[in-house]
């Protein structure tokens, strides 16, 4: 009867007995937010990181690179290599009147530790994680750029979603009750539902806030987006679609989700795409991620209007390597998970039609709800900028909003990507 | 931004930080299995207990009661009171050589706790609780009879279904999402994601055993139902609707369930009726503790034909008092929840119906499950052994069989209580 736990991922099995990942841990120290000076003299006494930059501490530099809203982020450059170094501070980087626990680096370190034995490079290598000083030394994408910023400036190659949408569905079925046994799956969702800052900032950002006239997180060009803005947060039939999303998003533990993958945690280099910045990871619904990335790619298309056809692409790609991912792990019968014991790979066509159909729905509603929230919501997207003129910009905001009320409105109807990209 | 954890409820949301709960919690002992004597020279310890009984030790009486499958429980009688003691073995009371982790009675109490703000008297009350020993002291239910053992002496009073369906509908809003913070679901989901080797007896026996020809734990009356039982485990299609119910336990924490509760799991004495047992529970789908108690209505229903029309109509009332129960705490608008903070109290009549409808759905399948698993599987029910013959008996569990089938194949297009009872 008594099934023993399995072993994957044995790192993050351990890590949930004593709290601690086991993998490039170094000892604790006491907290102290670094500067270019302080961390290269705190490098310098860890003997795997000093041989990788090479040569002494008076050889390295190191500068701060800090783009996200959150944390600090240091190249430290030294005669044979580079490492990028991320550290929490107990508060928002951009906002330090509001407070943040520090923790956000452990479960980034986590997250990078569960989904690595499933995904191999297509995240940065983790070096060193020191739990004290909330830091993570990582591999410096050197080349690399930012998503976001390449989109922008037109020079991502065309076909980067494909590894996207591979690396959602390999993460997605390799933390899924198909894969594992649920007690492990218990022990990976337990850990990560620990992270509660983060995921608050979920809650409100992308699930409530938006939708409420009186929270003054919100803010978009007014007048011209009065209107819509107006019809989002008193529109009763549309609050009740939100909550249907809040549930899912609440109470469907699906898989180990990126959680904030958006066109500014991925890092591309000519084929070598990267997924950074775990750290609001957590249990849920599948479509939580793919929704969102996809919704970045509208946003851009809809500031920068010469790029549409090349996202619709995108979009497609991203959602068909996503199915293939996932769909060839199923298939491949490797699961150990107590869903699916009875037919494995064997699952019908039914099924994994019935699957699908479910996360094209969710990747439908959370694509609506991250058109609204970086529309009118606390954090939004450069894309916008990058309008021709002030009308275009008005205009692509306007699409976004109009478009993310249609997909929260109609998400549990769109059963395909056909479907989805008719409506956007 | 940060939101404080909410404070429902307190003593749940304390053990997780210490690990142990915090009420009725005494001094920890070193494991020892009691007999009725060294139990009493154990409560002779306790002066709240001791107080309670009445006299000294000397005047006391133990008396071993063991009926469930897992413990050993004794009624101990003193001068002026009683209580009831349950101990876990470290091994399966019915089966010494199917070992078990102790802990299931930490998680006994844990449910007690986590329940009892929102049930009041609906289960018996927790006196003491000795982490070491896993032993609970609680109230001794002197005058109430087992459910199960009263429904099938016919000594049941009509309209005993309605507490019970009270009790789901007013547990399952409390420990909802509409009604807590996540941050506090995150924290009593947890605490029950620990209760592992339960959990592995339910997904096993319920979700799995049943329909896997090479289980050695399934037995049934051979060669009478040897059809129906390779129809179970061959039809390729059942399997898949299977797996659309072990999705729902496993991977939907929509409240805190009791995750037992079938008619041996309810004490009952004319008007009180008191939940017990609760060693089983986890957060899961509502519709799981649903549909498996009034499958064990259906079962009794089919051993003893004569109640058939009173057990409908005990369905029936079980299912809208649960309705009630559930609406009344979402309409009066308490909720402090993340789920449905656009809309609170004033959502829809659409949105209620959906989730009614959703509810239904599971309890529609878990019932199934629960028929099956019980004429079939490891642990059966003694309703059958009332049958007035073999040829009785036969008859009776080929309609749970056949019922229970057809349930879990049509679980998601029942929507009513109506539609549910036609099946049955």
């Amino acid at each position: 009867m008594s099934r023993p736990a399995g072993d994957y991922p044995a790192q993050i099995a351990r890590s949930t007995n004593d709290t601690r990942p086991a993998e490039a841990t170094g000892p604790m120290s006491a907290y102290r937010p670094f500067t270019a000076s302080t961390l290269i003299a705190y490098l310098a006494t860890l003997p795997s990181v000093k041989s990788r930059l090479g040569g002494e501490a008076i050889d390295w530099t190191a500068r701060e690179v800090s783009d996200g809203n959150l944390n600090t982020v240091f190249i430290v450059s030294g005669l044979s290599g580079s490492v990028c170094c991320k550290q929490s501070l107990p508060y928002v980087r951009v906002d330090p009147a509001w407070a943040m626990p520090l923790e956000r680096t452990l479960f980034e370190a986590r997250w990078m530790q569960a989904v690595s034995p499933a995904i191999g490079h297509q995240i940065p290598e983790l070096y060193h994680l020191d739990e004290g000083l909330f830091l993570i030394v990582m591999e410096n994408l050197a080349t690399h750029h930012v998503l976001r910023h390449a989109l922008i400036t037109g020079i991502a190659p065309a076909g980067f979603a494909a590894r996207i949408g591979e690396f959602v569905g390999h993460a997605g079925y390799a933390t899924s009750w198909r894969a594992l046994p649920f007690e492990d799956v218990h022990a990976i969702r337990d850990l990560f539902s620990r992270n509660l800052a983060l995921t608050r900032i979920t809650v409100d950002l992308v699930l409530t806030d938006p939708y409420r006239s009186e929270c003054s997180r919100n803010r978009w060009i007014s007048p011209d987006l009065d209107d819509l803005v107006t019809a989002l947060q008193e529109d009763g039939t549309l609050h009740s679609a939100v909550e249907r999303l809040q549930e899912r998003f609440l109470a469907n533990s699906q898989s180990l989700l990126h959680g904030d993958l958006h066109t500014g945690s991925v890092m591309i280099s000519g084929d070598d795409v990267r997924i950074i910045d775990g750290e609001f990871a957590l249990y849920g619904p599948i479509g939580f991620d793919l929704g969102m990335f996809l919704a970045n790619l509208v946003m851009n298309a809809y500031a920068q209007p010469e790029h549409e056809d090349w996202m619709r692409d995108e979009i497609a790609l991203f959602w068909s390597s996503f199915r293939h991912a996932y769909l060839e792990r199923w298939e491949t019968g490797t699961g150990r998970g107590d869903m699916g014991s009875l037919t494995g790979s064997a699952a019908s066509a039914a099924e994994r039609k019935r699957f699908l159909q479910q996360v094209m729905h969710d990747s439908a509603g959370f694509a609506g709800l991250e058109l609204v929230r970086r529309t009118i919501g606390f954090a939004q997207v450069a894309d916008y900028e990058a309008a021709r003129d002030r009308e275009s910009e008005i205009e692509a905001r306007r699409r976004a909003l109009i478009t993310g009320r249609s997909l929260i409105q109609k998400a549990f109807q769109i059963d395909t990507i056909e479907a989805l990209l008719e409506h956007i």
